[in-house]
């Protein structure tokens, strides 16, 4: 049949010379070639393949599988492509002689049993020895769900892995996973029969025309967007995929999986790497484009519940109570719509606001990356009496119009007020249509706009990169676990969170909008049931109680309102201090409750004097300051770093002298406490900020020993009871001789020792939190309730 | 006089009781009581005061003062009192009793010669005496020429203070000096004679209305703002004083001072400040205000030659001409037109662009104060398909509107997307009207807009606040001189600095449009010489040179250039470091050439692999970190403060041990030679970045002397030739381990040194550079033109 086809070529004169014939042949088996994918998109793909490729010098049989019986699944599958349509640059009759060749070339297959497999590689045995054709590779197309993968996946590593010398493509689609932990299962089973550069992994985003220029357009536009690609010039981004169907007839898919994973964890965050990574040199290097991009992966800022807000349209639940025959009191928090904000840590992005947003039953359909430029000019002029021209004034941004939407068209848009982008003539030319349009706040006329000279499907697109071997417009397995590792936290944060109800298309109005307050999302507009008492009293919740403890004044409050209230005190305590004396000496300790203070100050309080503060550890444990379980290394990474406090100021514990750990005859305490002689006026800190263990220690001082409760001593070495053992600690008089101390206990663990000691004196060697009492200075407690109550 | 008007006021019924008038007698001395301020402002001011506070249990006399002979005098000063208005909230009828009684307390004195000022003395004696009143205290106005303050200070200090238990204010008008200098000597002066406490600087734009109420607006909407009043949130804000006049007619003013001088030094330096400075708990306080205030100021970042741009109108050289009898060769850099960038180093305002501009001669009179926030939200119904109302994701601004332009009324505007802020009702009310008006990017409609319920002149405003003792509505001493101290080096730098000619009125179209590109200034537009070649050659300056000097590849271009390609080539160099070993150690000099290339790191190097560098002194001067000499304190300043290099990857030279300088017994050569063998791997840096000195020695290895040169030790101390004497150095040999070596040389002082070791060999001991040259790593010389070509 083959060499029928060939021969017909031969006459037509369109064609392959010997020598390009020898590039080899490639057999293709599409596996689900009857499914929905199949005949929407792949048949369709793959003959695009074949009428680009007809005159490469490789040549091509297609092979559609199913678990049909031959003859029924060769009538469906002829029906299919006998519909295939000719692409509309092409001319109709180059196209019907080639759809003609097509059709001969594509056969039907079961593959079903072992044995299916094992026919099928001796017939494209048979048929290259017939022909007399080296073997080029074999692609194979799994558009089957994935538990049927594993099987699929033996039966071709046992059975249809091509000659030495010859490659083997398979090709995954999504989902891969449902998070974390099944995408590494997955990931294993597939590793155990295909090596990586065999897996090409679908996004099909990723063959969108618009979205797969990104990085081209970065490459190709650096001289204009080096400058400007960073935090001081990108006001925010925002990755958009707006649907106006809802899940109807897919609910048994779409209750397992909701809008992040079937949109956010793939699409969208492909979208978010290709501008957020570091742009290397050579964008032909599909090796490094993935390092970078899984650079760029890595980097991004854990999300956090407050991260993301979500919603479902009215009518999914009783889509859900139809299709997965529920009962009325089934509830579902699938989210069908999510907004979820996304920081980078990288120096470039730091800071900058990446919302990523999706959902069904919207107003419009429409996908989008655009990213909004600040305002960097002034124009001294006003607006009303100048040539309108194009101002730097006006809002400046750059959109990858994925499709759909007002535009109708893949596009990219630069303001004219940026710069005229650099397009490849060949695929993109510039389009002038709809000038009035509004579109981002701004007119068409306003922008450069650019639309493919040809458009392309996105699945013809890949399939022309599995074709040429381009795996940077895959996913790799290390790519597909760093975007669940990074996705898996949030939702397994949000699985019973309710989302909020919205009615549907164009009846939402805002109710959807949702803004960015403090590094966390919000629905700007409360929910009804809110508005049913608009003004009306707020929760006592906010209040502080003021009372006292051990004879001293206790702050008491909700967790998040007694630390706001700390963080205040801490601040005014530091600015008396610097009013007075020029600096302010904070002790800190470590644990995890000061941690919510570090955040506090580091995020509320911009007044802080952190340029005259000294930071003191009131303790430390016996690791390298590198180490995780360091004080020192938490109170780097949670305060240290998003403050600036001079170098000279920050005081860890030496406790890693000579390349070992707290050894005594290296003079670590002794050290430290003459740091702190040199340094603190009379060794009197302006601020000791201490904890409680539930057995009552206190710094690092321990029950049951007088390691630092007495003496002359300023800094010594303890033993904890829980490791790591060995401690360094302020000693207890020297922490009373601070001018204030405050003690933070929170939690519901705490309650027990904070009942305890709110009834025993001065017992400092049995509970050593007891022994703390200012000789000079004061003392203040912060309890939270649930340490206080229970 | 004086009983005959209380006797008046008892008549009419509307006045003080007795007990009120014991609150004592103010004498008002108004010296320069005939000039322009006077009649223009002054005395409407004080008739204001009179009818505001006749009432108020003080009663009052008037002054006026002048050179001008007695009776001509009077005449000249009563012509001015009988054109006086009444405020139009004034009843008619009380109004005229009121204006009849502030003329028969008002009196005109000449004073010229210290018997003038005695004379007067005893006349307000004798009055008060004569009527039995209580002196509570006097007010010197002093609307006169700066140069005139001495003599009259003088005066006043020693003829004219009141007795014990009253007060003595002095005010003042400015100009207060020209530059840092000339101000501190005449606050020199004036201080010889008055307390601070006595001194009342007036800038007549802390009387605007609008700009009176930004502190009480903050704090009245303290709920609204502490959320949104820093740098996560603003965007930015620009201060503008537009002008349409032109300098005609005071050029022999203008012409010394220019529009930095005249405007932005003082009224838009001060709008700056309550907008940035930390708002004190109390209002009232006036001290508390003008500390934070004064704070604010000094946290100001220094301006440089880049933060501005200037202009002049194209008819300035002539009106100049005319007025000053300048020849036709006469050119004036005297600036009317500027556009400054200014940012504040608070952590609060960090990154925030403050633009002030101000200039004459363009296309409208319009003053205001505008604060723009960044847009948070995100709107997920496209605006085309929802109800107006006011969105979030329109523009969020605040703008104090000073007064004139299409307003045309001191106004204070707020978002209506932002929130309902709280005013006082008894000052300012809601207006509803021009609701189309498109000002700053939106509708009237879409702000709450408040107007004063009186409109009030500035200087009225500021006699009330004499008469009050509001020290916080003027300018201190420490205030002033921190203004000039902020300006002075920014106005010499520019000083021959041509300002770019634009021709005045609307024509000026974009021509004074500016940009902020990196933290820079500059027009929009280029100058019309440039325009007549586009797109013509680009001057070839911006090339390197790519050569060899000494065997080794030589760099050299422009100073600017070269350092962007050194800092280029060292975050390559980075970057393959990281790519292969996880970590980049790179070793530092000090001197001032790496400046440039720190803050290049800082601002241009975004994908900087920070986190896994670690950093190493080449070299260090025995003195404490803290000290400015200090190369590490360099390093921080210019650096570490600007990136994020964990603490633990930071190595500054250990030369302060034991709290003394470099003593040989304290090891610290030693110890930082472990910490490099530890940490480095085979104690083999990354990159080691060294200068060269004008006698050849490079890192602290210095000519003559053996020392570090040869041998095992790796870190040495050595002795300069010049101050400070002792260093720490590392030595050649481990520099000669290095994976690269780059050595930077730039500056026309060093040409000599460079021609020199351009020809010779290896001769460490005359010339310790030329030992450089690592066995087995790369060594590269960065050298500009200047050091090069000489």
């Amino acid at each position: 049949m083959l060499r029928r086809v060939l021969c017909t070529m031969l006459l037509m004169g369109a064609l392959p010379s010997l020598a390009e014939v020898s590039q080899g042949h490639i057999s293709v088996v599409l596996l689900g070639a009857t499914g929905d994918l199949a005949k929407k998109y792949l048949w369709q793909g793959l003959f695009q393949l074949y009428i680009d490729q007809v005159s490469s010098g490789h040549s091509f049989t297609f092979h559609g599988a199913a678990l049909t019986d031959l003859e029924p699944g060769q009538k469906l599958m002829f029906d299919v492509l006998k519909k295939l349509a000719c692409p509309p640059d092409e001319s109709p009759n180059r196209c019907a002689v080639l759809k003609d060749q097509f059709l001969k070339l594509s056969q039907y297959h079961q593959l079903k049993t072992a044995e299916n497999y094992a026919a099928l590689n001796r017939e494209i045995e048979m048929l290259l020895h017939q022909e007399g054709l080296k073997e080029a590779g074999r692609i194979f197309y799994f558009s089957v769900p994935p538990f049927a993968y594993t099987d699929i996946a033996r039966h071709i590593n046992s059975s249809c892995r091509p000659p030495l010398g010859a490659w083997l493509r398979v090709v995954l689609e999504k989902p891969f996973g449902h998070d974390l932990e099944s995408a590494q299962q997955m990931a294993a089973e597939l590793t155990s029969f295909f090596r990586e550069e065999e897996m090409y992994r679908v996004d099909h985003y990723l063959g969108k025309q618009a979205v797969a220029h990104i990085l081209p357009f970065r490459d190709q536009n650096r001289q204009f967007l080096d400058p400007i690609w960073n935090r001081h010039h990108v006001e925010r981004v925002e990755i958009v995929l707006k649907e106006i169907v809802d899940a109807k007839g897919r609910t048994s898919f779409y209750e397992q999986y909701g809008v992040i994973r079937d949109v956010l964890q793939n699409h969208l965050t492909e979208a978010l790497m290709f501008l957020t990574m570091e742009l290397p040199g050579n964008l032909s290097k599909a090796e490094e484009v993935l390092q970078c991009k899984l650079q760029a992966l890595q980097s991004l800022r854990g999300l956090e519940k407050q991260s993301v807000v979500v919603g479902q349209y009215q009518a999914y639940a009783s889509h859900v109570q139809d299709e997965l025959q529920k009962g009325q009191d089934y509830v579902s928090t699938t989210p069908t719509f999510a907004g979820v904000l996304v920081h980078s840590d990288s120096l470039r992005w730091e800071g900058v606001p990446f919302l990523l947003t999706s959902g069904k039953a919207l107003d419009e359909r429409v996908g989008y990356v655009r990213v909004l430029f600040k305002n960097r000019a002034y124009c001294t002029q006003s607006e009303a009496l100048r040539d309108a021209g194009h101002s730097q004034c006006k809002p400046k941004q750059i959109v990858f119009y994925i499709g759909h939407g007002a535009l109708n068209t893949p596009a990219v848009l630069v303001s004219r007020n940026l710069f005229r982008p650099i397009m490849p003539k060949s695929s993109w030319r510039e389009v002038v249509r709809q000038p009035d349009l509004h579109i981002f706040g701004q007119m068409l006329s306003e922008y450069y706009v650019y639309s493919p000279v040809k458009e392309r499907d996105a699945y013809s697109v890949l399939i022309s990169n599995i074709y040429h071997g381009r795996k940077d417009f895959f996913i790799t397995t290390e790519n597909l676990l760093a975007s669940w590792a990074f996705w898996t936290p949030l939702l397994n944060s949000i699985s019973h969170q309710a989302p909020r109800l919205y009615p549907g298309g164009v009846e939402n109005q805002h109710f959807l909008d949702f803004e960015m307050v403090s590094g966390e999302l919000a629905f700007t507009v409360a929910e009804p049931v809110e508005l049913l008492n608009p003004g009306g009293p707020m929760p006592s919740d906010y209040k502080t109680i003021q009372s006292k403890f051990r004879q001293s004044p206790l702050v008491s409050a909700w967790s998040k309102v007694l630390i706001s209230q700390l963080a205040s005190d801490v601040e005014k305590t530091a600015s008396r201090a610097v009013a007075r004396s020029g600096q302010f000496h904070l002790a800190l300790s470590g644990g995890s409750s000061p941690v919510a203070l570090f955040q506090r100050l580091a995020r509320h309080h911009y007044g802080f004097p952190w340029r005259h503060t000294h930071l003191w550890l009131v303790d430390e444990r016996c690791v390298p300051l590198t180490d995780p379980e360091s004080n020192f290394f938490s109170l780097h990474n949670h305060l240290l770093q998003n403050i600036r406090v001079p170098y000279f100021n920050v005081h860890p514990m030496p406790v890693h002298l000579r390349q070992r750990l707290c050894v005594e005859e290296d003079g670590g305490t002794e050290l430290y406490a003459k740091e702190i002689m040199a340094l603190v006026a009379n060794a009197s800190f302006d601020l000791v900020l201490l904890g409680v263990g539930t057995d009552g220690h206190t710094a690092s001082l321990f029950p049951h020993s007088e390691d630092g409760l007495e003496g002359a001593q300023a800094v010594v070495l303890t033993e904890s009871p829980v490791k790591p053992h060995q401690r360094m600690s302020l000693s207890l008089p020297l922490i009373n001789k601070a001018q204030q101390v405050f003690v933070l206990v929170m939690g519901k663990g705490k309650h027990d020792i904070t009942t305890q000691i709110s009834r025993v004196g001065r017992e400092p060697r049995k509970w050593p939190i007891s022994g703390v009492n200012p000789s000079s200075g004061q003392l203040v407690w912060y309890v939270d309730y649930e340490a206080l109550l229970g």
